[in-house]
């Protein structure tokens, strides 16, 4: 596509367990001798995109930007903003913002539109989370998170529980997982939110250990978990408020269920929490999941380190790697490329089937259209 | 009740007087000699939650900690914040926040909010107001003025004049330079909005000298003032429309007024002002409330010094020092325990009443309820 | 009038053109060596006042300010402002603000509030905008562009293209621009969007070549361009939807269009641009509103770096230099005078006219009211 290839930070995917690992342990450093790279950004700046609200993230990187010398501009919520009120597109934002920065963090209700900036800007880009799709600094964090906390990645007997179906967090917590060898899945939801086929096939493909069971008590009896990630599980997603009566006991953790937790058992959480933990729990050694917030900022401190020092694509990998195709068009209404048409479309071929590359939804060929033209 | 004890500043009547001296020498030092404090919270964060908005006292933090060559972080209004709008209750985001900071300051609609947030969090929290409760650097900002233009804060005559009744800046004022000798107070307000009785009793529990007048012209003629405090006195305070205009303009400070007011008094207003004081009063030399609020920038630079040199609680006092009581509970609807309900509940013993330790309302005993249950 | 005079920007045309190079040599300088002016307001603090927002105004001040070591405060929006909510006027704010900060930028939608802060304000102020009169930065941007593109402001054939009757900007290039010699302006707009009278008067009083006509064609194939400035042009100032669709064409400027247009012609837009330029223009080389809108970052740099060390108005030029003149009263409905109607009043004579020195519309006399009140 001939864009310049700095250095994003979009996916996680693209980068290999190895490039993970080396974050993570930068991470650590830092976190041990913060007063070491106190200056390392000094005299940089960077930018926040948030087209929509996330208190908790953006202030998470601003904290770790500040923490290594630099500064931070940066604007929330298109709503109290003239020129996206005005109609701007992302791609004249991205540029713009991208030309003051040394590097931009983008969050935006719209699936890949981190990738859309990232291949109009003027500086590397960082995704904050884009729409349902990605968000690949929660992953890190909670991989640091086990990393310090259990000393490895790989051998753990690990606990994901509530809504396993809508859950962006725990697919990519999962996915990055699998890649470490020897962990054990136990995946606990009720029947209607269990995990979503193409993950079930991931973890087989790898010959990943899972199993899917649907309460708590029988995780702790029965698993021996090393860590349990809970996550949100909505009211709505129930059928019926009787339905979520019968149902939501089984997924909230309370102190009780914690008697029966292994020792061992670490509690995460992406935050915020609604109700599935009881604050009573908070006090429980094993209740990590304000620790896992605080892990957030120096991994996101390594992460703009190696950003601004350009270690993360020392290949120089263009950002689209698929191919145009015109017989083809993404029909997800949450794609970036429905709003803003004039990016270029791309395509990955799949076992089969059509990605699209800003998004990875499946996409269908479009009917070849001159029979109907022809009627 | 076992939390660790930072060194908030949420009350300052947890602070002597002589805290208060060397923080208000603290703050007259930096202001004389600035360069020397530049770089004094280098490499430092202060969070700023303000789940209302206050861009006066939010600006003015954030410059003192600019002074002082820290960085900030913060959000404001949590309608324009996500994880508020989701719900999460205030120790979470204190405690997410707190980890991201050296030091927070917060601002809150509910009376004890700064407390309840100092409980939970990781950092030290300063309060910068909490409903109509508390706004302990207010007060400090009128001390420092009145150190620095009066050079003293005992036997001085202090007219206060307006809405004496709901005025939170203006007890706590009063409050404070009671705690210093020989100080009279003129208190000058309409009928019905008198100071409150409580207000009355602490002057005469300490054999201050006041006097209660209903007019400024009676206030200049006779009681040699050196300083006249005003606030603003909201129309709808007004019984009617016509009551209003029969009153407010004994209470409203002109040109005129001033013709009539002693040489040496100076005039004070914690601002924003509406229209009880002239703008053409600006020009008068007295007339002294926009310094003050420049005042303000610096005794908040000697606050956030102290607190993050941890030499605030040298003592480490507890946040909670009353008692759980659970025959008790508070009813005030601007309590923040009324809405956060996991706080620990805390109640002192004062001349026979219990208070609610965090919005030191009164609280009445629950009355038994075998006897309703027994029905 | 007595006021302090600091060393404001509020309109271009209180400078020399000698000083506008002196700003630009300075914004070059420091463009082709940041790593020198790095630190050079290191300690100090700049404050964004806006009362409407501009994202990208407002991120272009703050990263040019942290690019020379400064701290940013400010605000945005007054409807989540308390202060400015509760019905603070502009004074105030200013003051207060201004005790805070060692430079700061406002933005208004009225006409001449920039002006209006600077009189009571206790720092430098920049003018960001004011309604639809001045908007000084972006005309720095633009000669800053010029300047380095093209080498010289002096000899250019310059297009200016879109809604020439409404664009504030393009009448403050045309105004700027005729201060240098042998400019050709090529004015390219509809009937109805013709450039006011009262810059083709300016026009004509320096003897400045100009034409008006109306296509983008016809000003490729005639006027053999150095530079073309593409400005909005908004579908509801045309007559109807049917006469939007037969003119709009003419001023949209697409690759076709561009094949036509001169080699050296470069392409300049102050963006935000909704679709008066087809995207597809943005990968030629011409196309420099992206390049344009970062130069602006570094004009911003040099203007509060001579700001900060008073070097903009070494002779103290007062503020106002009108009279007052009790007769008269500005009735234009834009002008902050009307709503912050404290503000000293004051007029200038220009050609018979009296003008308010604020908004710069010209003013009736009032009629004698005798005569009225006799009655």
């Amino acid at each position: 596509m001939g864009q310049v290839s700095y250095n994003h930070l979009i996916d996680l995917n693209r980068y290999s367990t190895n490039q993970w690992n080396d974050m993570l342990r930068l991470a650590g450093e830092i976190m041990r001798n913060p007063r070491i790279y106190e200056n390392s950004c000094g005299g940089k700046i960077m930018g926040t995109m948030f087209y929509e609200p996330s208190t908790r993230t953006q202030m998470s990187f601003q904290s770790a930007m500040l923490r290594l010398g630099g500064g931070t501009i940066g604007f929330v919520n298109p709503s109290v903003n003239s020129s996206v009120a005005k109609g701007e597109n992302l791609k004249d934002t991205a540029k713009v913002i991208s030309g003051y920065c040394d590097i931009a963090v983008i969050r935006h209700n719209l699936e890949g539109a981190a990738l859309a900036a990232a291949i109009n800007a003027d500086c590397p880009i960082i995704n904050a989370g884009d729409g349902g799709h990605l968000h690949p600094t929660q992953t890190l964090t909670d991989l640091m998170t086990l990393k310090e906390e259990k000393g490895k990645l790989s051998g753990l007997s690990v606990g994901v529980c509530g809504d396993l179906k809508h859950g962006r967090t725990v697919h990519s917590l999962i996915k990055a997982l699998s890649c470490y060898k020897n962990n054990r899945f136990v995946l606990i939801s009720t029947d209607s939110l269990r995990i979503p086929e193409y993950i079930v096939k991931l973890l087989e493909d790898k010959c990943a250990d899972y199993i899917e069971i649907s309460s708590l008590d029988e995780a702790f009896l029965n698993y021996d978990l090393d860590v349990l990630y809970m996550t949100r599980i909505q009211r709505e997603r129930f059928e019926s408020q009787h339905e979520y009566k019968n149902q939501a006991d089984k997924f909230i953790l309370n102190v009780k269920k914690m008697k029966k937790a292994p020792e061992k058992m670490i509690v995460l959480h992406p935050l915020p929490r609604i109700n599935e933990i009881d604050i009573e729990v908070d006090s429980d050694p094993r209740a990590l999941y304000f620790k896992q917030a605080n892990y957030g900022m120096y991994i996101r401190m390594a992460l703009i380190l190696q950003t601004i020092n350009y270690q993360l694509n020392p290949d120089n990998i263009p950002l689209l790697t698929g191919e145009h195709n015109s017989g083809l068009e993404c029909r997800n209404m949450k794609c970036i490329t429905r709003t803003e048409v004039y990016l270029p479309k791309s395509f990955k071929k799949e076992s089969g089937d059509f990605i699209c590359e800003y998004c990875e939804e499946k996409v269908k060929a479009i009917p070849h259209r001159s029979g109907v033209q022809s009627r």
